[in-house]
């Protein structure tokens, strides 16, 4: 059975808690959206598509909470649980989409019960839809990939990434269940090692043939013939086709350029951002302990400044085609994105 | 004081214990030739300089060690210990040129005491050679570098990689002595983590400003202007200039071409391998436990396959220069290596 990542069950948010992968598949429940704004924060759950949920799971709560007696005292309940829960991640584009969501469907509530029980059919309903995205993603995306290819994959954009199935690993287990034979190449993806701890353990969970490789081995194995292709998800993509995703994607991306290997990104419409321009758009840094310590041993002298980005910009030109939902877009992706989303509409 | 990697200090080799840095500065003393192969192998040394005389220290101590009672029995002896030393590590040049070097002064030698004493003198003298080859790469090194250089390294070829002063860090070194503000970042170069444990701690010890990063994060500095020039070491450099380095070289140095930014390498000549081509160079692949766990902690699932090549390959057109103690060459390098041998001879 595949990994389900993010799950409401009688009025509580269910969760893996993927800081204890892979040693421990351990489940955390919640009944306080400061509780899941916390798990956002501390990577208990992440992944574009899986916080964008949580972020509306996290509502649903916080409307579950709520004391309110009137709609306008319930809004602002949720208004402050919503800054709340988007101040966790700033870069990545679902969340601020999910919370959103919600809010606009409060808004629309005549009274407090409506509201409760609107907010919280919304947020599951977005937990079910994420699933479909993610098999029709692969549908689409399957289709870009053929016999005996070894792809490379960069963090997890997989299940747990998700509420389910995945974006990038989505493509990948459709291509795997169309009966084409696959091998994956796993980056550890340091500081945070999603790809190690994450990836390699849910391909394994699922039996999809896969190597791990160091952060350092991206050139080796693609000047060595050991990668023909490479997919990835996105935190945010821009409508210039502007990649937002894990830091070290834009070296991935580079590198496959320079050895023609075709670079394709994955993600669903919710991860576009399609007013941001390039430099619009923060880059979260996080703390210098995920650089100098790992699993609270210390690998590098006290006191040493760190630079720890989590996310970098791969531009257009780099990029051979996003896979979406509704379709792939290619080059000139100012063009082929717009028309995706005027397909959509 | 600057840090001392190898010494011979009555008749036993004392080296830092590198797997224990940067928690603890702990030095281990040999008498036996077997615990130096096996400290080479288990990277309590490691560097292609520091690897060279290790080398010749240890063949000192199986001189020393040896019961022969003929200059044949000894030179038998003298074999034996070559080839357990030789294979610790297949890669890097300077251990067979060590090894090598101990050997012919042992051939000449006339009788067994005569060849012990010349065999431990020659290795001393190599080890302080090697502090006088890295001062004269500094000096021409800093020539390269300016005020406010922002430098990246990766690995360690530094003071720790050496006997002392380093080589990429010795010139790193020498441009801050010449009275250049220089920064410098430090890659943490995984997966055995030189750079945080080894680079940043060495320069750290010495006033030098560093900055730590992950290696996903060389991308996004050289994009966001933070480096302006790169400077690593070698394990083995070609006659055509095909530099093997750490895993992870061949990538810094193509986004360093992307971007513009100067790639130089420093290395002594004793690491310049005239006769091979670069399919005749064995890249050593080493243990996948390097990359699952960290500490002692697995960070990856059980059984997972990895690939964890030692080395890549950096192909000379990204490479800007390489400095000697004798000098810089640069491109076309069949012409200025050759030239470099030519003047040194």
């Amino acid at each position: 059975m595949s990994l389900k990542t993010i799950e409401w069950k009688e009025n509580k948010v269910v969760m893996i808690d993927q800081t204890k992968l892979p040693n421990e598949l351990v489940y955390v429940e919640f009944t306080d959206y400061n509780e899941v704004a916390n798990a956002i924060k501390t990577l208990v759950v992440r992944g574009a598509p899986a916080i964008g949920v949580s972020g509306a799971f996290g509502l649903a709560l916080a409307a579950l909470q709520s004391k309110a007696k009137t709609k306008d005292e319930l809004l602002d309940d949720l208004e402050k649980a919503k800054k709340i829960l988007f101040e966790t991640r700033p870069t990545a584009m679902n969340l601020g989409w999910g919370l959103e969501k919600i809010m606009k469907v409060a808004r629309k509530g005549n009274d407090v019960s409506e509201i409760k029980e609107s907010v919280i059919n919304t947020a599951k309903q977005m937990a079910e839809e994420d699933v479909q995205t993610n098999m029709s993603m692969g549908k689409h995306g399957s289709e870009l990939f053929e016999n005996n290819d070894n792809i490379m994959t960069h963090c997890n954009a997989g299940a747990l990434a998700t509420v389910a199935y995945g974006t990038a690993l989505g493509v990948i287990r459709a291509t795997k269940a169309s009966g084409k034979k696959i091998k994956v190449i796993a980056t550890e993806t340091r500081p945070v090692q999603q790809g190690s701890r994450l990836t390699a353990f849910e391909l394994k969970h699922d039996g999809i043939d896969v190597n791990l490789i160091p952060d350092t081995a991206v050139g080796y194995t693609m000047a060595n013939g050991l990668v023909n292709k490479v997919i990835v998800g996105a935190d945010r993509i821009l409508r210039t086709g502007h990649l937002f995703n894990k830091i070290g994607t834009y070296q991935i991306a580079s590198m496959a350029k320079q050895h023609g290997i075709p670079f394709y990104v994955a993600a669903p419409l919710s991860t576009f951002d399609l007013k941001s321009n390039p430099d619009d758009v923060i880059i979260e840094q996080r703390k210098a302990s995920e650089v100098t310590t790992i699993g609270g041993k210390r690998t590098a002298p006290e006191d040493i400044e760190v630079i720890n980005p989590a996310f970098d910009m791969t531009p257009p030109e780099l990029i051979t085609g996003i896979i979406t939902e509704v379709g792939v877009a290619k080059p000139p992706y100012e063009e082929s994105i717009k028309k995706l989303f005027t397909a959509n509409k």
